[in-house]
C-alpha cells in the first residue's frame, strides 16, 4: 500500500544551512560573550515601546532568509538588552553563563529528548540522578541527600520559586495527610501556618499565596542584628500557633538572604522543626554554590536535619539558567503530592518501581534534557576549577571591602557576607540614593539596592554582588572609582 | 586604589576553544539529527541504572577536555536516549525541534540575560509581547487576546500544566476575590469547584491538587461518543453544585485531548460559563497549532468568551521544548493573583506602569529569553511555510486513515482527529496489545497507546500521531507495513 504523494515540504533548514548558521551563531555568539558585551552600556536605554516598534505587526507570510533573522540580533535586540554577562555587571546576583554550559544547552535542545518519563529517555533521568549525587558531594551534603541507598534524592528544576513552592506543597500535604490533595485545603485544615525570615525571598510569600494557605498564614519571623532568623522568635511564633489550634507545617530557613547574603542558623532553627514535626527547607539560591570550598561549609551546620534544600547553579555556579538544584531526604512526600497516573503515561519501568520518573517532582510534565548542563560544568572545570573560581570572587569583594572602609564618604551597611557587599553614604538615604543612581547612568557599572532595617526605620543601602563570570581586579576597582566619584559628587549635590 | 592580586582564574573555555567546540557540536547535532537518529532503535533498550552504571561516582578533582565530554555523548548519552526526533517517532504527540528553533535557544544561551522584569532586559519582555500577538494573529484567535488596545495579552510559559496552573489560581482568586491569596483558601471558601472533561489532559487534575482545591472538587464532565465534552451535562453538574451551595470557578475545555484529540465544543461551554461568571480556559495543547490553517479554525468558534488560551508550539509547531503560549483576556487577574514585590525588585520602569513584567505571569521569577525561538521559527518558515507542514502531516494522517479502514484486522477507535489516529485490533484488546508491543519492540517505529471508553466498558487503542518535522509518506507506510504484520501475528498467536 502506498499513501498518495503529500505536497512537498522544503521548508525545514536544510543539513548544509543547519551547519552553516550554526557555526555563525556560535561565532556571533563568541564575539558577543568574550568581548563585544564589554563595550555596551550594562543597563539598556530604551525607553517603554522602542524595541517593540522595531518590528511589524505581523508574521511575514513567506519564509525570510536567516541572514536577515541574524541581522536583527544586532539592530533590534541588542540595543534592548541589559548585558548581565558583562563583567561589570554587579547588580541583584550574577546569573552566570560559561561556554561548556552553553553548549551542552545547545546539545540538549539539539537532542529534542523528553524526560518526563525514565522511559521516554532513560539517560535523561539517570544522567539527573548521577549528577545531583556528583553535586551533593562536591557541596558535601548530608548523605541523607544521596540517591543511594534512599529515601533521599535531587531533580532539577527551573528555580528556587518552583523548588520552594512543590516543597511547601508536599509539607501542606505531609501535614493534612494528604487530605488537601483530595478534599481541597479548606474542608480538610484551615489553620495550617507556615514560616520564613523577614528577609526571606519573596518566592516565599508567592509559595504560600499559590497553594492556597494565605499570605497571612505565613509568619514573617524577626531577624538578628545581622539579620538572620532568631530561632527564638521562631519558636515562640510556633509555640504560640499551637496553643492557638493552627497547625504548623513548615519553615523555610535561607543560606544567604537576598537583600544580604544573610544566612540563618540551620542547627538551632532545626532543634524547633524536629521537636514539632513541621518540614524544614533550606533556600540556599545565591550562596549555595560556596560550599563547594571547604572553607565555606559552615554555612550548612545543621543541614543534615533539614527535610529539603535548594540552591541555584545559575547563579554563581556558570550554569546558564536555567537549573535549580533541589534535593529531598525523602521523595515519597514529594511524589505523593504531584502524581497523577493517566492511562496515556502508563509503562512497563514505571510499573516496575525500579526507576523515577521526574515529572512526579515538579510543576509542568515535560522536561527538556537539563542536566546536561551541569554534567558538562562539573567536568570541564573539575572541583578545583570551580573552588578557584569562587575563592577569587570572595578575594575580589575582600579588596573592594578594604576599600569602602578605608573612604571617609562610604559605611558597610552590615557586615560582608560571602561575595555581597551592602554600603551607604554617610550623608545619609538620599545621598545613597543619588549616588547610586548617578554610578549606573553612565553605564559603565550595574548595581541593585536594597532597604535594611536599623534601629530606627530602615536605610536605602546599595548591594555591590561580585561574581560575573569573568570578573576581575580591574573590574572591582573601576567599579569602586565610578562609586567614589558618585560618592562625592551626592555630599556637593547634596551640601 | 588597587586589588591585591587574585588567584589566576584560567579556568573558563577560552574564546576559541568556544569557537572551535561550538562548530563541534553543531555538527554533531547536524549529523545526528539530519539522518543518524534515523538509524537507531527509537526506544532506547537499556535496564535501569545501565547509563548511571556507565559514570564514576564522584566529579573530577580536575577539569577534562571537552574531547572526553564530547566522546561520552556517544558514548553514555546515545545509548539511553528515546529518539523524538526519529521521523518514526509516532507516539504521544509529537516534540518537534527545528534547525531556527535551535539555533534561537542557542542565542539564549548565549546572551545569558534574565527577563524577569522589562528593565532587567526590555527586548526580552518586548519581542515576547510582539511574538505574541504575531502568533494570534497567525492562529486567528479573538481580538480580546491581543496586547493592543489590552487588557488581554500573552505570555509564555514552559508547558500547558503550567499555563493551566496559574490560571486556575486566577480563576480561584477571582472568585474569591483575592481573599484565598491573604488568608488561605480554608478560611475564605472552603466550596470552590473545576470543571474538565473526564478526557482532559492530567494536568487539570494536577493543577487542582497543587491549588488546595482538592482533586474531588474537579468534576469530570461526561463526553459524547466521541469523547467531546457534553455540554448539557456540565450545565447540570453547575446547576447541581450551585444548589447545594458551593461555588463554581473554573472550567477547562480541551481543543485536542491527549487520548483521541477530541475537541470539546467551545461555542456551547462558553453559554454556559458566562451565564455563570465562571472563568473559562481552553487548554489546545496540541491541535493549536492547526489553527495556522484557516481550514482548521472551525475548532476555535467561541474562543472569543474564553478567559483564557493555551496551546504548545514545542508540540507541533517545529519550536524545540520548551515553549507553551498562554494568552489572557485581562493580564489583571493574573498578575494580582502572582504579585510579590520586594524592595530588591523595586524601579523606576515597574512604578511607571508603562511596561510588562512577566515574572507575575508565571509560577518561577526568573525567565530566559524564551521568546526568540517563535520569533525565529515564524520568520524562517513564514506563515506558508508552517501551513504547508501542518497540511502534508494532516495529508499523511487521512493516508493512514485509508490503509486501516482498508485492512480487514484494524478498525478505528474513533473518527480521526487531524493528525492523530486511535484504532484496535478486531479480536480485542489482548490482540490488540500483543499487535501493539510486537510492533514498537523491533525499535523501527514507536506507537503509544490508551484506553477509550466504549458501551461495553474501555478499549485498549493504540495511538497513530503524526507530525514529527521531517516524517514523509515513506515513514507513514512503514509504520503501517510494520503494524499490519503485527496484526497477523496477534490473529496466528491468540488463535
Amino acid at each position: 500500500m502506498t499513501c498518495p504523494p503529500p505536497p512537498a515540504t522544503d521548508h525545514h533548514m536544510d543539513a548544509e544551512s543547519f551547519r552553516r548558521h550554526g557555526h555563525e551563531v556560535i561565532d556571533w555568539i563568541a564575539d558577543y560573550l568574550y568581548g563585544g558585551v564589554d563595550d555596551k552600556p550594562i543597563m539598556s536605554r530604551v525607553a517603554p515601546g522602542e524595541i517593540a516598534g522595531m518590528l511589524p505587526e505581523a508574521p511575514p507570510t513567506t519564509g525570510e532568509s536567516f541572514d536577515s533573522i541574524l541581522a536583527d540580533l544586532d539592530r533590534v535586540i541588542m540595543p534592548g538588552l541589559t548585558h548581565w554577562q558583562n563583567p561589570n555587571w554587579h547588580g541583584y546576583f550574577p546569573a552566570n553563563t560559561s561556554g561548556p554550559s552553553i553548549l551542552a544547552d545547545l546539545v540538549s535542545s539539539g537532542l529534542g529528548v523528553q524526560g518526563m518519563l525514565w522511559s521516554t529517555s532513560p539517560a535523561c533521568t539517570e544522567i539527573e540522578t548521577v549528577v545531583m549525587d556528583w553535586m551533593a558531594k562536591a557541596l558535601d551534603l548530608p548523605e541523607c541527600f544521596h540517591s543511594t541507598p534512599g529515601p533521599g534524592c535531587g531533580v532539577l528544576q527551573d528555580t528556587a520559586s518552583s523548588a520552594s513552592f512543590v516543597t511547601l506543597l508536599a509539607a501542606r500535604e505531609r501535614a493534612t495527610e494528604w487530605r488537601t490533595n483530595r478534599e481541597g485545603l479548606g474542608e480538610v485544615n484551615p489553620k495550617l501556618v507556615a514560616y520564613t525570615s523577614n528577609q526571606a525571598h519573596s518566592s516565599i510569600a508567592k509559595a504560600a499565596k499559590m497553594a492556597g494557605m494565605g499570605e497571612e498564614n505565613l509568619r514573617l519571623v524577626e531577624v538578628d542584628e545581622n539579620y538572620r532568623m532568631d530561632p527564638t522568635a521562631l519558636r515562640k511564633m510556633i509555640e504560640a500557633d499551637l496553643a492557638d489550634g493552627l497547625v504548623p507545617c513548615y519553615v523555610c530557613a535561607t543560606i544567604g538572604t537576598t537583600s544580604s547574603v544573610a544566612i540563618d542558623p540551620i542547627q538551632e532553627i532545626s532543634e524547633v522543626t524536629r521537636e514539632h514535626g513541621i518540614w524544614l527547607h533550606v533556600d540556599g539560591a545565591f550562596a549555595g554554590s560556596a560550599a563547594i570550598c571547604p572553607e565555606f561549609r559552615s554555612m550548612h551546620d545543621g543541614l543534615e536535619h533539614a527535610d529539603s534544600y535548594t540552591f541555584n547553579p545559575h547563579k554563581w555556579l556558570f550554569t546558564n539558567f536555567d537549573c535549580n538544584c533541589l534535593w529531598v531526604r525523602d521523595r515519597e512526600p514529594l511524589v505523593r503530592t504531584l502524581t497523577v497516573m493517566p492511562e496515556y503515561l502508563k509503562n512497563a519501568a514505571t510499573e516496575s518501581g525500579q526507576v523515577i520518573d521526574y515529572r512526579d517532582w515538579q510543576v509542568p510534565l515535560g522536561r527538556r534534557f537539563r542536566s546536561l548542563k551541569l554534567w558538562f560544568v562539573l567536568r570541564h572545570y573539575g572541583l578545583e576549577g570551580l573552588q578557584s573560581l569562587i575563592r577569587h570572587h570572595v578575594a575580589l569583594t575582600e579588596s573592594f571591602e578594604a576599600m569602602v572602609n578605608a573612604h571617609p564618604l562610604l559605611e558597610l551597611s552590615t557586615p560582608r557576607n560571602l561575595t555581597l557587599l551592602c554600603f551607604h553614604h554617610v550623608d545619609g538615604d538620599a545621598a545613597t540614593e543619588a549616588m547610586h543612581h548617578a554610578a549606573n547612568a553612565g553605564g559603565e557599572v550595574y548595581l541593585s539596592h536594597t532597604k535594611l532595617a536599623t534601629e530606627d526605620g530602615e536605610r536605602y543601602v546599595i548591594r555591590m554582588s561580585i561574581g560575573q563570570s569573568r570578573v576581575e581586579s580591574t573590574h572591582v576597582e573601576h567599579a569602586f572609582e565610578v562609586l567614589a566619584a558618585a560618592a562625592q559628587e551626592a555630599r556637593r549635590s547634596q551640601g
